[in-house]
């Protein structure tokens, strides 16, 4: 099996309370295939511009991410530059350059087709859309989105939504889409628009999913340091669909696992820069946190 | 079995987006009282004054809240008066008139001394010390507190901490206490005053506990509709302190339990203006909630 992550690719200027990186491997897709291929494999599709270092390449190979779907163009590496004061739930864009992100038409190579798992990382949503024109019958279509796609295109966003089985945003995204300051009936808004499943990242404060029948809450870990909290919510994507193609079925049960599985990597990608403390996540650690997150939730019946 | 319980008895004047309410029932120790009464017996401490209509009295008499140390003199009630926006999270007092609460020095009558289960409700530390002081043995002593204390009576609530076991605050309090951003540092700093637990309320997004060598993290009810938030935290401490009184010892799973119940009890007094609805709630409804809560955390082992 194997999941398809369709998104940007960048480099990152960051500085937190804590300390500063200058140009640093970054963008939604990167933070999603990574935390995917713990579980699977990953087909990429992105682009990335003639400055994109060697080693981020490296990186991707060592953990056997398919990459004839990332594209190189000449110009310049997408970037990205962003400050977090002490409130590490919201970063302050300094500065955008889109370079060759600015005309990214995501072309879905052959071998790519046959997809099952899509995750659609956070771009135009007529990009997400043609993104699955181009893919053949695939049987779990995830994706995220922002505040300026919410904004800016929500009639395209709303056709997205009609082909989307599992929607994942933060609480700020869900209560901007659905018009409704209130959660939970902002997350049944959003099912009428099509997506089964509403999971909704709320930073610290963990992650919800709801169902037509039920709801999932998972708490955060409870770190004692946050470095950067950068590509978190990518991390938890890439994680959930990584897992949840290890499962076979679309089941609840599954999904919750796989939203465990996200939240775990999660926590270890804050922990540093970059992909710096992922990128060395092994699968036993990964399990080990799943199970910290099991005692921290449990409690006996009545 | 009974649970002691000290602290503020109010007439609130209560405005939300939804709804206005004057002179109505309030205080930390009625709520409180009045949660911990589906479980077991409440001895309540508190004074008011002589206006405070039978009406109230005869709601705590029906909940078998033995009143020996509710005293009633010359005066006027405490009253607050408050207003709430649509962040529900946080009130704006509008008004304060302490009047007979002003001078409250509470007396625990003698046949209140044998309590074993102590809360101590957010009053001045001073005065939940001299509470400690005419109590003989308690094995449990549970303690609140507020920004204003913390504030302004530091010495006198870090000399109460070394008697207390268990601290319940919100989250803002426990950076306050603690001088630490970090809630997981914070919750150490805490324990190192003297409690062994300490539980941290976070609003809508739930309570944490932190031990020695472990977390809990149980998420709140997921409410369609917040109609008056007041109350919620002391209605939490009051379902808590009043389900461990019937688990006889203190041990983290009944604890745990006991957190849970908390919860489903807060879950059901927001829904209505004071306590119209808690003083509704029975057994068999708090039973259904906190199952309800036990499916909304649950995730099957890797």
């Amino acid at each position: 099996m194997s999941v398809l992550v369709v998104g940007s690719v960048a480099l990152d200027t960051i500085e937190t309370p804590f300390g500063e990186a200058e140009e640093v491997l970054g963008g939604a897709a990167i933070y999603s295939s990574v935390a995917a291929s713990l579980f699977t494999q990953v087909r990429l599709v992105g682009v990335v511009g003639s400055d994109f270092p060697q080693e981020h390449i490296d990186l991707l190979l060592r953990r056997k991410i398919d990459l004839a779907g990332l594209k190189r163009r000449e110009g310049k590496t997408f970037r990205w530059s962003g400050k977090y004061g002490y409130n590490l739930n919201e970063a302050e864009t300094l500065e955008t350059q889109l370079n060759v992100f600015e005309d990214f038409r995501p072309e879905i190579p052959e071998g790519y087709r046959d997809s099952e798992l899509v995750f659609l990382a956070n771009i135009d949503p007529e990009l997400q859309l043609q993104v699955l024109e181009q893919v053949s019958a695939p049987k779990v279509v995830t994706c995220d989105t922002m505040n300026f796609w919410i904004n800016g295109k929500r009639e395209a966003l709303l056709e997205l939504l009609k082909h989307v089985d599992i929607i994942i945003l933060n609480d700020a995204e869900t209560r901007q889409l659905a018009n409704e300051p209130n959660l939970v009936k902002a997350a049944n808004i959003l099912r009428g628009f099509g997506p089964r499943y509403v999971i909704i990242k709320k930073g610290e404060h963990g992650v919800v999913m709801f169902t037509s029948s039920s709801v999932l809450s998972v708490p955060a870990y409870p770190l004692e340091y946050i470095f950067d909290p950068t590509g978190a919510g990518d991390t938890f994507a890439g994680g959930f669909m990584g897992y949840l193609d290890t499962c076979g079925e679309l089941e609840e049960a599954n999904l919750r696992k796989a939203i465990v599985f996200g939240n775990a990597l999660a926590s270890f990608v804050v922990e540093e820069f970059s992909l710096r403390r992922l990128a060395r996540v092994h699968l036993g650690e990964a399990r080990d946190r799943f199970r910290e997150f099991k005692r921290m939730s449990h409690f006996e019946e009545m």
